[in-house]
């Protein structure tokens, strides 16, 4: 943990704010050097997945030519939703620093919180309704996928 | 819910499998009438935010030119995983329907149902570390944001 690259994620959310994008910022970080930065550009983009970590993620794997960022850190201005904390799941890095907790978030506006609490309920339950419809060939797919021997897997 | 936009989100799943994509497609209809689609691309694009639904949510906000979808409707072959599910949440459509469930997926090799445990997990003891690192600036970029009166909330 480099207490520096945790200030500069903070500073560069802070910048982004002050330019009107979001108030977060992400960095990754490969042996000690800095790989890939994001700052949330939700609005100026209409790409409500264009959250700080997924933009620095997307970057940072662009520069590796590679789905994955093992061994990397990353550092974030703030606690991860629960969309960024999956996208991070999925790419793997060694560990993950946070500054300001989903609370602060909440208490400036941010629905991280909500979602948070959402995930807990069933399916169907949710605020926006997730509703499971059975389908015959809902497996197909996966028959497909598992047919073939050359798949990389992620 | 039109079961026709399912079996076409399943076949499209299909698809993508066939020709080497991850077995996964989600559909964005808005007005009973289709706007986006999008099949995994993870290993096609190095990209492991490229989800199914993250792609069709993408390519329908760009189409919306919003980052919301409003009114919409979100059809997906399998049941979203907790990236997905929080980009859902972010981009705010009327409610979702997917076909197999996360323990399908499971089955067939992916992590969804792993991601989703670790979630009801403390940061710090899930499989990737999360790590609060308190710091006395943290709050600036909430403060930049909230000095800003203009704020397009999303």
């Amino acid at each position: 943990m480099n207490p520096a690259f945790l200030k500069q994620a903070i500073e560069h959310a802070a910048e982004s704010a002050r330019r009107g994008g979001g108030p977060f910022a992400a960095l990754v970080v490969k042996d000690g050097v800095p790989i890939a930065a994001g700052a949330n550009r939700v609005t100026a983009s209409n790409d409500p997945t264009a959250h700080a970590e997924i933009v620095a993620i997307r970057e940072a794997c662009r520069v590796l030519a590679s789905f994955q960022l093992t061994g990397c850190e990353v550092y974030c201005s703030c606690e991860p939703c629960p969309m960024c904390l999956g996208a991070l799941f999925w790419a793997r890095p060694a560990r993950i620093f946070y500054a300001a907790t989903a609370a602060d978030a909440a208490a400036a506006g941010f629905d991280d919180a909500l979602i948070y609490g959402q995930l807990a309920l069933p399916p169907a339950g949710r605020a926006i309704p997730m509703i499971h419809v059975p389908d015959g060939s809902s497996a197909r797919p996966f028959e497909e996928w598992n047919a073939r021997s050359e798949n990389v897997r992620y």
